[in-house]
């Protein structure tokens, strides 16, 4: 898989600069400490950069103006974004297309895109489309009606229910589940009467998600993820949210019904977010917080129910002193009774 | 899949009175500000009451004695549920019947009810039984010896385990696992040795199940949910449990084993449930609240752990500002200190 | 499945002793309460032991000396572990092999054990090694170039993605997923480049993984899970993490990147453990807690963020009383006013 390119073949792959010898050949990716002379290295964050002198890598990479200790260095911009970009340049591949496999079951009326690969034990329904160089995995799932664009990889068991439409380049994880039922229920006095959710979820370019998360399906418009946004494992969409472009939203989050979510907003792990309330661009919840109620945007949040990230920085570390702050209060109280003691005695004498 | 219908008819359906024109041609359903004159609404929240005079419905659903602004109206005791049995009427149809398609795999001691429909990919092991209309969707996988009633419908991939019985009208949405091995093991000086998980997951009728949720089967006897009790997605039942009728267990809820849940119990997102417990009838407990112990019937109760839901708000409305209570308990020792020493002083002078 | 055997022969089986009838013979198990003259019974617990008087029982095990009431008696060490060893004997029976089931779709290539069970529905990708009496239920998918162990069970649905090895007597839970892409993605400035993830996850011997839970693959190298590990229904691991031996990680728990977990480490139900930190040997972590940074050895923790068990047993009691020791040090501060009003007058009267 992996083929050696020159340092400055390197460089102007990634718009980079080289200092030092252009013409050695890199064949592979290491850290600072396991890289070797055919082996390229990166020095992402300053705190390490004292570790360049002693890295035996072919070259490193580097922000422009970083010391170099005599290496070979490649300067871009942002080293850790250029040293992804390698590793897909040297370690990965787009998957060969093997068209539709034995044992893949693929209804008549689907259309498939050229290029596209359908493993053995995949289940394609009724009118689906899928578009070019998409591939599906053995035992994913595609309701009736399901459109999916080029380049998608939907790897195996997860499953698509009907009329669920994804964009181009959307990566599902094994096991996610898009387009389930919402929870939706009328009480009927002594029951619940199920409502029908008729609608649908909405995935747009670039949208990834996790192993086993789940995206309802709308009541009776859209659950809708937009642009670029990034799901994680076991994460939880409830029916009709709206979430923006480029958010991060982190393993075993979950978000109630008709919760909008802005852009550019990251929810650390296991937050609940509750539903028909609004975040905002550009927000951070942090771990295992609760959102009651909508977030302005621009701000970092945290605790449950959710404060001002700092206010609860300072909140929580008072948590494990209330023993000892609540012993306090009780010997201020008798202090203060004696004082009232003594000051009516004084007064009295006087 | 939409037909039309009277205003006449639909009261009728819905056992509703009608005020104004029972002969208009109803043929779908839309909210109080997109429906058109073919279009039936809703008001269920008297906020919106005004909006009335604006609709462009053909009808509205509302409860009796509610104001029409001359519009024609459908009364009704619950206009939601009348909302929601419309949407079933408008929109839904039962799953026709196809019978065992081809690539279904079914083993030939499996019993089938009629009218039943098993897609390609779905497995059927031996002596399994399934009733009549029951739909079973790929990869769908039914273990040796299940039992499912009449009207189910078993989503994609999603899994029963060996012997486990379901009633008629369940749903199990994709992904979901009924009878997975409870989570059992005695230490044995060393290490864990693996105590058999021998016992079955039982769902009563009406039991819908959510997205990737998973129910473990008892250790020695039954794991138990009772009817009509919802599930949302990616719930953790453990063994042993008992889940009473008419619950809503909100996404990703965790029910430790021997746990006893009573009726009409709500569960909001995310909450924990302690093992060897009991939870009286028509308990509700708030978000991301952390049950350790019983908890007595017919109140709300948060946090965690739990307290009841009001002293709960009042307790974590203080969170933030104890960095501000924590200064004011010092200036106040400070101020007594000062006090203190005034006095001693007079005390002296004096 | 249950054959019957004399005390004798299971307090050999056991390493016991017999007191009393070692000729009776028992052909299953039950509680104090429900097992018959032909039913062994145990007592773990001391609190029950007066119950032993009362049961019909033909046997009972319990710890050398326990009063046996005129009961047959098998004394062991520990006799909840003597049980479940029992449950073993008399309840479960190895898998008999079926081999390569009609339906099971498995590549020329790969290496399958003698007596391994194929079921129908199954996928096995190119060069994958299964070992001898492994057992793949249906809908179990192995990417290409997996390796797995002897007697393992791979339950329905579950997915195990290119390269995780697996070792022996591993259980896959239904659904489970092994090698999921880790969640790491560079910044560029806009929005979010895939960094890719090319390593893998390995699973020791005696290790299992709980329905619908999800393991990621490290980034570049290894995800790793130590022998004899368990984790729970629902469990997110996320990329680079290493988790030692004998750990017992409970349903809803996530661990972020690159967590470090030491030997016998418990970590209760909906435990949050943020990334790059280590957690000691022999650590419990209580429900719900959330692990901010490294954990010392061989201590309880709780809470969020996590502080010694005990003081957080302190600190979260006094949470429902914040309310009132709020109005406490509101008439404090008024009570020290009004003294040092009076003693300012008192100052000036003097």
């Amino acid at each position: 898989m992996t083929q050696s390119r020159t340092v400055t073949e390197i460089a102007d792959y990634l718009g980079g600069t080289v200092r030092g010898d252009g013409e050695i050949r890199i064949s592979g990716l290491g850290t600072l400490e396991t890289a070797g002379p055919d082996t390229l290295t990166f020095l992402a964050n300053p705190k390490y950069a004292s570790k360049v002198a002693e890295t035996s890598a072919g070259a490193v990479l580097m922000a422009p103006g970083g010391e170099g200790y005599g290496r070979t260095v490649i300067e871009v911009a942002n080293p850790y974004l250029g040293f992804a970009k390698l590793l897909a340049l040297f370690y990965t591949a787009p998957h060969e297309p093997l068209g539709v496999l034995p044992a893949a079951i693929v209804d008549s009326t689907a259309a498939l895109g050229t290029d596209v690969t359908v493993y053995p034990g995949a289940c394609i329904g009724k009118n689906v489309v899928v578009g070019e160089r998409t591939v599906i995995y053995p035992g994913a799932v595609l309701y009736d009606n399901v459109t999916i664009g080029d380049d998608c990889i939907i790897h195996a068991n997860a499953v698509i229910r009907e009329r669920c439409r994804l964009g181009n380049r959307c990566i599902i994880q094994p096991g996610a589940v898009i387009g389930s039922d919402g929870f939706g229920y009328a009480p009927d006095g002594t029951g619940y009467f199920r409502i029908p959710q008729i609608g649908i979820v909405v995935l747009d370019d670039d949208v990834e998600i996790g192993a086993n998360s789940c995206i309802d399906r709308a009541a009776v418009e859209v659950t809708r993820i937009r642009r670029g946004t990034k799901l994680d494992n076991l994460v939880q969409i409830a029916h009709n949210c709206e979430i923006g472009e480029d958010c991060m939203i982190v393993s075993q989050v979950g978000i109630s019904g008709s919760a909008k979510i802005g852009n550019h907003v990251t929810l650390a792990g296991q937050v609940g977010v509750a539903g028909h309330l609004t975040i905002g661009d550009n927000v951070l919840v942090g771990a295992q917080s609760g959102v009651p109620g909508s977030l302005p945007a621009n701000a970092a949040y945290s605790g449950t129910p959710t404060m001002p990230h700092k206010e609860w920085l300072r909140s929580s570390m008072i948590m494990p002193r209330l023993p000892e702050m609540r012993k306090t209060v009780s010997s201020l109280e008798k202090r203060i009774a004696g004082l009232e003691a003594t000051l009516k005695l004084t007064a009295k004498e006087n």
